[in-house]
């Protein structure tokens, strides 16, 4: 008797043309490679050491110098220019100059390039990200980018799958950002090793599209190889705002899941993800008991720098001033969601409250430039790691958690969880 | 028979106690003192050798970490850290940190911290932009700055003065800027080696107060120890925003110049300064003929960020986009004026334009981080030096202009001139 797929084993079935079951491997043609001005220019070098005069598929080849742009110093310049001029060279109609557009995982769904069912692989390890629009979506190293380049081609081996049955509603003031951080505390960093985790049941439809965005993009910090979000009235909402028409897609009632996680969101509370594991969760409301002093708060990058992301900090902010003690530093994803705050009047909320709002970059949230931490300096991110040095000096430590603990702990100088009526 | 003074003259025989005169040294308590993350650390740590344990006037002093700020690395992060803590330690209220102000030279007059008639020392060349409030202003380096930490002084040299007699008025789209460029062409970056440039005559009156900025920010750039502007109509205008009260202030009619320059602003035509020297200057109707690609065009600083900057520059590039191949980065000179050019939909027009429009930071400008340059790269700049390696590679090139050219040049992708109606 045959049994159900999950929308993983799906997407693989249909590139492959036949149907898979997890643990084969596969060469398939991916739909998009993305790549950044850190990673590109290895898997560059790579493509040319192996021969390669020409893209396979130029147009599948996305290019993204967000890492240190503006670009922070020398060595960076030349990075960029690198990837400048192969994309001049090949024709890669998909390189987004600075200014133009933002954070690679957040412009990439806004330009509708990578879309439900899709195939993609990115040399950056939240390329995951893009299972929110139901697409399987991973990062790989940047050899594979350049083999990619070559032939069109990566290899994948089919995961299996883990269920999280999600039912209930958020309380005012969670979202994506506590509940992944929720599940990864469940998890462990190593809880989902090639697997993919897809998320079902009923509590999907009240997740917001940003949220989903949000929870996808941690899934590789428990290991997971994507996060699949099943394609939706909230999917197709999204995506027919900006021209496209997609499918409902989902996972068969019937699927055969290596593990299930039923998680009621009202039970998700405010998190805070304790150095130096994302999976070292406690609630805001434990965090905040130990009054851990914060000299920095960073609201942004490709896990939290949507405007809903954006919207829930100002409205936090409104009329308050960051403590004396505190640098806030807030990043949009992209220029688009940027314009978007200006006119919705969130920048000016952000300057009033003495918050540094900056054009789009991945700076911070790698210890890369803009907001880089010195010795025993401590820093609450809406970002997706808290490695040991990943914000700055190894001595420094870093706190994950959404927007809104963020903004409220911007206003106290301490982690602060949230407040009602904000 | 006595002679009248110049306007320096005064402020050092005010400060002497009685009068002075060209060439003449002194010890004299310092009004402002002014130092950022790249100097006031090297002060620091010499005050400490020097045996220094309280500052002996907390309230001169002024901390502004502007250069690498937000931290662009590790060892950025470290020297902020390191201002911090000191003036946390000597109650220093003039520390202003990440998103709290902005550039030192933008917000010190902006905030009434220096004032017509102060003398300023900063461990900071462009210190001198304070000339235009009518303030004696010069850059120092980091052990005199250590001094007036120690002991409230600094020594002087009287400069005996240059006269600047400016009649006339700019043509359409001729500000502050091309003025300075055209007088340091004159000059020469010797021309006023410690000299004092004071700027008088009918012209003045029509000179405002963000063009006056600019025109002594660059004092320096002809040698020049300041640049003052009498302290008129405009003057007193502006400070009266701000709630300050001053006095009309100007050198004597008898004042003896060591030298006399007249201007005509009607004859300074819209200016580019090419590489390697401020001095460089030719107008930007031949640099237009000469078909000057361009990389990345940067508007900002503490030279040309301030509104009225960015109004020129969103002007011309109202409803246009940025060539495709260059990046332009705008930088406000301060939150205040970031804050006002979001109110004025400059922010949005920037956006619109595909500009990269960031929270304040000297970055671009001294190769510090934000928009610096690979090899061979070329940028048109509205900062204030184009030496060699400035903005990054040691191959790069830097040409300076005003906003508007700046702006044009950033839509065509070569130097190019203002156009009629904009």
């Amino acid at each position: 008797m045959a049994t159900g797929q999950s929308m993983s084993e799906k997407i693989f079935s249909r590139k492959a043309g036949r149907r898979v079951h997890p643990g084969e491997y596969l060469m398939l043609d991916v739909d998009v490679a993305l790549g950044n001005d850190i990673t590109a220019p290895v898997a560059i070098n790579e493509f040319r050491k192996a021969g390669g005069k020409k893209l396979r598929y130029p147009d599948r080849v996305v290019l993204v110098p967000d890492h240190f742009a503006p670009n922070k110093d020398i060595k960076s310049a030349q990075q960029v220019k690198l990837v400048r001029d192969f994309a001049n060279e090949q024709g890669v109609k998909h390189f987004f100059e600075v200014g133009r557009m933002g954070i690679e995982h957040v412009i990439l769904p806004e330009m509708g390039i990578v879309r439900s069912g899709d195939l993609v692989i990115g040399a950056d390890s939240h390329t995951c990200t893009y299972g929110a629009l139901g697409a399987f979506a991973t990062g790989v190293g940047s050899t594979d980018l350049a083999g990619v380049y070559l032939t069109g081609k990566a290899w994948f081996k089919v995961p299996s799958a883990i269920q999280v049955r999600l039912t209930g509603k958020f309380r005012k003031g969670v979202a994506g950002k506590d509940l992944v951080l929720y599940l990864i505390h469940i998890l462990g960093v190593d809880g989902a090793n090639y697997r993919a985790i897809e998320f079902t049941g009923p509590g999907v439809a009240s997740v917001s599209m940003d949220s989903r965005f949000t929870v996808s993009n941690m899934a590789i910090e428990a290991g997971g190889k994507a996060g699949l979000f099943p394609v939706d009235d909230v999917t197709i909402a999204y995506e027919a705002e900006r021209g496209i028409k997609v499918e409902p897609f989902a996972a068969d009632e019937d699927a055969v899941w290596e593990r299930s996680i039923d998680i009621d969101l009202a039970d998700v509370p405010p998190m805070v993800a304790y150095p130096f594991l994302p999976s070292n969760g406690k609630s805001a409301a434990e965090a905040e008991k130990e009054k851990v002093k914060i000299d920095q708060v960073v609201i942004g990058s490709c896990t939290n720098g949507r405007i809903e992301d954006l919207r829930v900090a100002a409205e936090i902010l409104k009329g308050k001033k960051v403590a004396p003690s505190v640098r806030c530093i807030i990043f949009p994803g992209s220029q688009k969601i940027y314009r978007q705050a200006v006119e919705e009047g969130l920048a000016s909320i952000f300057v009033d409250a003495e918050c540094a709002f900056s054009t789009p970059t991945c700076g911070p949230c790698l210890g890369g430039h803009m907001g880089i931490l010195a010795e025993d300096e401590v820093a609450l991110s809406t970002t997706n790691r808290n490695f040991v040095g990943r914000m700055g000096h190894l001595k420094s430590k870093v706190y994950l958690a959404g927007p809104a603990v963020a903004a409220h702990s911007a206003i106290t100088g301490y982690i602060t969880d949230i407040r009602e009526g904000a």
